[in-house]
Formats: structure tokens, C-alpha cells, sequence
């Protein structure tokens, strides 16, 4: 994996750049919409190249393990021929999605033993297995497996949690150095920056994933219920001491305003449910202002859902026939939803890609910070 | 609205022909998909034409003058405007779904008053009424408000029922008279044959409805329960007194078999739920015979969904990948499973058309009925 760095803003810490994998390249800063499941919710695969003009995205180790499962995606070959998604493809760790499960799982030092969500049956998952899964799966970026820390988080507990997650990230090394890339493609392990919002334990960490080389980093823990400043405050530091020539990748985050001030602040990659969820629900992010399409104030307004937005859907279907999809419970409502809150994310993105690399990115960012978050 | 007839079979009543409407031409024999709220369930417009290659779809009036009702589809400039599907729209009169709200409705001479499915409130649909709903629906075919009888049903119910459905239907055909087509674009009106399964019934009822001189004629009551020899016994007794050179349209059949049997009797025009409901629950017509795609069979199997169907979704996803989709409980399940089976449905009536133009419809359509039918 490369990644080159094409500009870089004269004000903020923002670049822009390109990753190349196996898969094709990847322009940055990037948004990866969330495939959780082998399917980026209520979206076909063709969609999102043609109209969402995603470049990857992401797969959730713990989901697809327990379904369809290692020996259906072996057998399919990974999950790009599994569900016919040709560009690069990331990985989660699964640690995140086990942790959610409160009650059902029990960490120690070898690993994670959980209860499947779906059958209550029992698992395990080692740093070393989960590197074997996601080698399996076919990703192109390996997460290392790491415990996410909840917030609030006791200093005692994030700093224990800390030194256990770069033990075994060294496991997860270790085990990527003594196996095969799988179905013919390179991949790579991105580490990931723990320590709660303890600046002490997120200097520490930053430094240990730093030293270790890899070809691309990863902060986790935040966007987890801390305020918006102590996340910025968290990436600011952290980025520091990432390496520059490295892509940086902040995990699970976020708002359309949270994704500009994180890449203001040096960030490259994003992933975040936000816009397939909210979607899901009726709230729509557009170049105008957020909008809630349930609102009876939608209802005989014939305009395009986001006229701003170069995307069929987008420009086709109106507000009142989108609202009206919602009141009446319709599937298709989902559907235009999704493709268009991705198609947005993937639109600011690149329009942060287009000023940094003009060279007007910070009084850009500033205007749609505003901009964006606005309720219509 | 123009039918003409460009070629019929020797050996059975089939025939080809085409209808042309203001908003398009109509290749028959066609199968309409049932688009109940102003969408079909789970499938874009643009899906639609370019996938599924429909040529006509239906609205439901009952449901689209609840939600979004008419004074929204009025301000929009009726609901070609609403959808964005340009071509032509059939609106059935309301008939079948009031009288689906059992304990819910009162029918009398005048019309019928119902509650509800949503919220209870009262409302009366009268034949008169129910024209003007089409009108502003812009339905380019109108549907005659009828009572569809169940199965089984008494004679002097049906009796009774029938007369009245043919005073009602002489007061739409008044009640069109005196109003003007909406929108810029010509709205014609079929009459529905009706009498349940009783043969000097739907011989009096289609007498009755063909000296009306509609430009097509509809068949009702049918698909109700019936055992399948007795809709094609009524359907052939009928299809011989409508008159030859307009279309005929069998309201709410039905599966493969059904269609290929009834298109054997002489009936142009279909409808049915079926390939998209169906389709939900995971049940898929293909050119080879019908799946079930859920069953542990299809696991591991990485063939096309219908590698014999000419459609993008059914010859890229594979069967393993959308029997996961419903293991999973995935929302791109139902996508791909109606976009299939609607495609199949029109791939149906396309192929049927071929081969009455190629003179060998009867042979081919005994073959095809055995082979569609077949459970995989």
C-alpha cells in the first residue's frame, strides 16, 4: 500500500492525497460508507460506484463471521466476489462491535470470549484469529484487534486497557508476518491509537503505534460520548505524533462537521453509520442544511431533495414525494435516503480534497462548518 | 387510446398487439407491476425502465387518496409528476381494497363509506367520486368502481352485486362525460366483467360491459380462491364475448402459470402483488423454475441468480450472496428479489410475445408452463 500526499493546506494541518491498494486507488480525505453486514444498508453494489462514487468501504469482521461466515466467504473467494464490490475493502477489528455487547462478552489477556448476538452461541476471538478472519475475508486494510474504552472511563481501567491493546497489537503482527495475503491481494494492518481522552495515555500510545511502521494509522475511542472539543483536542494531539507521510484513519466519527474539523486537523479517512442510520430515519444531510423529510413542511414542496448534490437520485426525486415515501412506511423511502446521505458525505470529502488542493481549504471549512449543520 | 393487433396465435386465442396511450406505447401481452402507494415496494424508478423494462404501471386509488392524497398529487401535477415515471399508469378504482376492509365498510347503492386502514376516518367513495380521484391520480387507464365479489359467494348475492356493479358503472361513464381529462394528456375508462364463478352471470356482465365500446375491457373477481380451471373456464367464456380488436385486462393474476394460460384465452393486460411480495418473503421466479432462497441449499452456490434472465442484478449477484441478504435480514434482499422477479415477469410476457409474432406460442407455452413452475 502507498499513499502520497498531493497537497497540503497553508493555514490548518488538512492534505490531500491518494492511497494505492491492490484494489485501485483511494483519493483522500476519504469517506468509507459502512457495509457492516456485506451490504452498505438498502444500497446496490452498482450504486455505489455509479451515484454514490464511494472508493471503499467498510466490512464488520464480527458480523460477517457469524454471517455468512468464514467458510461461505472462503469458498466465494472474499467478500469482493462475495457481494461484487471490486475496490479496496477495510476491515474492523470486530473489538468494538464485541465490546457493545454488554453482559455477553468477557475480556482477558488471550482474548475475547462473547455470545453471538443472533444465537447466543460462544466465541472467541484472539488477536490472532481475528487477524486469520479479516486475512479470510479479503480485506485490504486489517484492523488490529484493540479494546475500545467506553466514556467515561476510569484512568486506572484505559491505562491497564492501553498496555493490553499494544500487546496485542504486537500478537496481531506477529501473526500477519507468519501468514499469507489471501486470494492474490496485498494487506496491510493499520494500528490503532487508544487511551480514552487521557492526554498522557494517547501520547504514549500514539508514540508505541508510531514507532511500529505500519502503512497506515488509526485512532479509536473517540465519538464514543465525549464532547466534540476533547475529540478535536484528542486528533490534534495524536496527529502530531502519527507519522506525516502515513495515512490517518479516525474510526467511527462522524457529523458532517465533525469529518471537516477532524480533517483540519490532519485526518485522511473516515467511517461513520451516521448517514445510512439517520437516513434510515428520515434525516437527510444536504449542501443546504439538515433536513428532517418527515417534517409536514415537506410535504408539496416539489423541489429536489438537494439540488446542490450531482446525483440522480438527488436531483430527480423531490421533497414531497421522499416525505411522502416516509409517512407511508415505504421501503424505496429507505433506499433514496441512503444513496443520498452517502452521496453527500462522499461529495464533502472531495469538495475538502478540490480546496486543499486550491489552496482555500480553512475559509472553506469555516463556511460549511456552518453551513451544514444548519436545520431547515 | 389506440389497440392494435400485430399478430394472434392458430392454435390458442393468443395474440400480440400494442397499446398507445399519451404517455407511451404498450406492448402486449404485458404484466403490469403494482406500484400500491405511488412506488413499487423496494425498486427506484429508473429501475423500472432500465432493469425491469415495465411499460405500465398501476396505482392504487384507495391507498393514494389517503397518502399522499389528492391535494398533494394535484398540486404536483398528478402522479406521473410525484414519481417521475413518465410512461403509462392504470388506476384500479378503489373496489378490491375497500371491500379487502372487512368490518370496516358499508356498501350501498350509493356508494360505499369505510374507515380507514390508518386512522379510522370515515370516508365515501362513490362511482362519481371515485372517477374524479382517477382523473387527478392522471391515471391514463381509469378503472370502473365495482364490487368484487369473494369466493365463495352466493348466487343471489352475485346476482344482486352485479347489477348494481353495472348501474354504478353507468354512472362513471356519466360522470367522465361531463368532466375533462387532467393534466394535458387523454384518460380512458375500462368497464370490469364481474359475477363471480356463475356462467350466466359473467355471460350477461360481459355482454353488458362490451356494449359499452370502451377502449378495453376488464376482467374482475377472479384469483379470489378459485380453483385455477375455474378462472380459466370463466376467463375463456368471457374472452369470447368482449370484443376482439380491444385490449382485455384480467385484474389481479397471478403466477407464471396463470399468465401464460390466460394469455393462451385471449387476456392482453395483467396485474398482480405476487413477484414483489413474494419476492419479499424470499421466493424467486427464474427461467429455470422457482427458488426458494432462503433454503441452506443455496448457501455456497455462486452461480447468477437467473442466468437466464438479461438484467444486471439477476446475472451479477450470485444465489449464496442473496440468500446471506435474507439470512440477515438485509433490506438489498427485497431490492434484488423484486427487481428479479419483476424482471422475470416482464422477461414472461416479452418472451410470450415473441413467440405468438413467431407462430409456435402454443407448443412453447406448454414447455414453459412445466419448466416455470418446477420448484428448484
Amino acid at each position: 500500500m502507498q499513499f502520497q500526499i498531493q497537497g497540503a493546506d497553508a493555514v490548518s494541518k488538512a492534505r490531500a492525497g491518494t492511497i494505492t491498494t491492490d484494489h485501485g486507488t483511494i483519493e483522500t480525505p476519504i469517506f468509507m460508507p459502512v457495509g457492516t453486514v456485506g451490504t452498505v444498508k438498502a444500497v446496490h453494489t452498482a450504486e455505489l460506484t455509479d451515484k454514490i462514487k464511494a472508493q471503499i468501504i467498510l466490512g464488520n469482521t464480527y458480523h460477517l463471521y457469524l454471517r455468512p461466515g468464514l467458510e461461505v466467504l472462503n469458498q466465494a473467494g472474499g467478500l469482493h466476489k462475495f457481494n461484487g464490490w471490486n475496490k479496496p475493502i477495510l476491515t474492523d477489528s470486530g473489538g468494538y462491535q464485541v465490546y457493545s455487547l454488554s453482559g455477553k462478552r468477557k475480556i482477558k489477556e488471550e482474548g475475547v470470549t462473547f455470545q453471538s448476538h443472533i444465537d447466543g452461541s460462544r466465541h472467541v476471538f484472539s488477536p490472532e484469529y481475528v487477524m486469520d478472519i479479516q486475512r479470510k475475508i479479503g480485506a485490504d486494510i486489517i484492523m488490529a484487534f484493540d479494546e475500545c474504552t467506553p466514556y467515561p472511563c476510569e484512568y486506572g481501567y484505559a491505562y491497564k486497557s492501553l498496555q493490553m491493546t499494544h500487546r496485542w497489537l504486537d500478537r496481531c503482527i506477529a501473526r500477519l508476518a507468519e501468514t499469507e495475503p489471501m486470494y492474490g491481494y496485498n494487506q496491510t494492518l493499520f494500528p490503532i491509537v487508544q487511551g480514552s481522552v487521557f492526554k498522557d495515555l494517547r501520547i504514549q500510545s500514539a508514540e508505541y503505534i508510531a514507532s511500529k511502521g505500519a502503512d497506515g494509522n488509526a485512532i479509536g475511542g473517540l465519538s464514543v460520548g465525549e464532547p466534540a472539543e476533547m475529540m478535536y483536542e484528542t486528533t490534534e494531539l495524536v496527529c502530531k505524533i502519527l507519522p506525516y507521510d502515513k495515512p490517518r484513519y479516525l474510526m467511527g466519527v462522524g457529523t458532517p462537521a465533525n469529518i471537516l474539523e477532524n480533517i483540519a486537523l490532519g485526518i485522511d479517512m473516515f467511517d461513520c453509520v451516521m448517514p445510512t442510520r439517520n437516513g434510515r430515519n428520515g434525516m437527510l444531510f444536504t449542501t443546504e442544511g439538515i433536513i428532517n423529510i418527515k417534517n409536514k413542511r415537506w410535504e408539496a414542496d416539489f423541489s429536489p431533495i438537494d439540488p446542490g448534490l450531482q446525483n440522480q437520485n438527488s436531483e430527480v426525486y423531490t421533497k414531497a414525494y421522499l416525505r411522502h415515501l416516509f409517512i407511508a412506511d415505504e421501503l424505496l423511502g429507505l433506499q433514496i435516503a441512503s444513496i443520498h446521505n452517502l452521496s453527500f458525505y462522499l461529495w464533502l470529502v472531495g469538495e475538502a480534497r478540490q480546496h486543499i488542493l486550491a489552496g482555500d481549504f480553512a475559509t472553506w471549512k469555516t463556511m460549511m462548518v456552518e453551513k451544514v449543520m444548519r436545520r431547515l
